[in-house]
């Protein structure tokens, strides 16, 4: 039976883990607050207490954690003695499903090859839903064997699995998607906001927009929480606004301009800025009223 | 049987006429090149050689012309006499299928009361593969009683078909969509920009883009123009850009702020600056191109 090693058993990592178990893998879960590991444990898995103690039999490491700092330090260790670097079988195949920067990516495949790992970025998309029902689109970046080997974990968890190139493309693409996804629910609340101060039936209004081009992902998950007024995450957005500090500075890199891209990370930024991070994003309507002149607190006229 | 006078028999209109004979109407078509009537007479349905003509004998008057002031010449006429207005049997349901200003909407309808008729303004979405494959969603605003006396003629040309309001409304919404799919349009243009410019597989990208929360019908429908750098219409950037002329100054009237919907109105009046009005709006992605240093005429390295 395959180990699995699974570090990070947040509101994302921990259904993942739970799948991988379901699949009929050894899961060996942890994460810093003892309750996630808990809950594994109950789910069938095992708990560990440490990074080493995790890693040490697993043949494949998977890692659910926010942010580049913190794949960084489970890989590299905190005192360079504790991480699944210093702890691992040579040859384990770490696949990190965090959103992180591409080139931190790229540098820490480099680091693992190094050392005798193999390294796969392979972030998601599809939110807490996805991971709850394993239907998660996985953007792979690595080698193709790699990814091949990884058949079985990633089916396990995702729905739409792809491999779209080597080590950081994974997450270049990740990025791209936090481009349209932010601005797909910026565009919605906008218009929300625009049919509401007309006197619309907003239901309605919505059930026709999402018939036709102006369709989207975003419009079936997050119209309701607009209309209704009701952000409890789901998807924070404080978490949004790091991964569009990771695209804006990416498409500078590489020479790309992106206004619609650049205009919604300052929008995102003034939620932030406004005490809206730890709301879902689908909060970005509460700016589109700040802006207009309104209350962000009041219930919209067809809710109340 | 109802007969049917359908004006303007466009890219979008001769389809609706066709399945509208189809459906068993008695359809007589008018527009101002012969040859557009020519064939809805191929596909069994009558032409007329004016207005006049098409309206008299009419029970519902459908009218699908490109902005504001061709509507109003169509219902009150050139010179007073040769109109709608003019030559329609008193009681006459008017069913406005174009995408115009909601103000000129509403002042139409009301004219239409004062001289004995009905009118619902019923702006679609779909474009032209909605409007061949009978799949658009209509938005319609007017009387609930005119939208219920409309339904066979609706589902004759349309899937999702919704009464949103009194008359404005369904241009009110429109206006939403028209700012949502142009946006959705110039994210994905950069999204695509940016994974192009790091040598990402596009296709791959795209395909995995469209099965998480990024996912959309502008995804779907417009990604493979934006690769193959193909962008014939489809939907004009000149007409869209008269669709964000209309959605920024509605949106400007009610107060309502409108950050992404405003760049993106300029950029697509960029894009007809730049010559590009006649291409596909998905040819938003030419924009991104040049504003970031690159060739639009190049074929994309994936492509090539």
């Amino acid at each position: 039976m395959t180990t699995v090693a699974f570090i990070g058993l947040g509101i994302m990592g921990g259904p993942m883990a739970g799948h991988l178990v379901n699949a009929g893998f050894d899961v060996v879960g942890y994460n810093r607050s003892q309750a996630k590991v808990d809950a594994l444990v109950a789910a069938g898995g095992k708990g560990a207490t440490s990074i080493a103690d995790a890693v040490r039999e697993a043949d494949v490491v998977a890692i659910m954690v926010p942010d580049s700092p913190d794949v960084r330090q489970v890989l590299a260790g905190s005192d360079g003695t504790d991480g699944v670097f210093q702890n691992a079988k040579p040859g384990t195949l770490i696949i990190d499903f965090s959103s992180i920067r591409p080139d931190v990516t790229t540098e820490l495949a480099a680091q693992a090859k190094e050392q005798g790992f193999r390294l796969l970025d392979a972030p998601v998309s599809g939110g807490e839903a996805g991971a709850k029902n394993a239907a998660l689109s996985i953007m792979v970046g690595g080698e193709k064997d790699d990814f091949d080997a990884a058949a079985d974990v990633f089916n396990a968890v995702g729905k739409t699995v792809v491999h779209v190139g080597p080590n950081g493309a994974g997450q270049t693409v990740k990025a791209a998607n936090q481009l349209i996804v932010a601005g797909n629910i910026q565009l919605l609340a906008e218009a929300v906001a625009f049919v509401e101060a007309y006197g619309v039936d907003t239901e309605a209004a919505l059930k026709v927009l999402g018939g036709g081009l102006a369709g989207s992902k975003v419009l079936d998950q997050k119209g309701a929480n607009m209309l209704g007024r009701t952000f409890n995450p789901g998807f924070r957005i404080e978490l949004h606004h790091k991964d569009l500090g990771i695209v804006t500075s990416a498409a500078r890199e590489a020479g790309v301009v992106i206004p619609l891209g650049a205009v919604v990370a300052q929008l995102m930024a003034s939620a932030v800025a406004n005490g809206d991070g730890g709301l879902d994003h689908s909060a970005l309507l509460r700016g589109v009223l700040r802006l207009s002149g309104q209350n962000p607190d009041s219930p919209s006229d067809s809710a109340s």
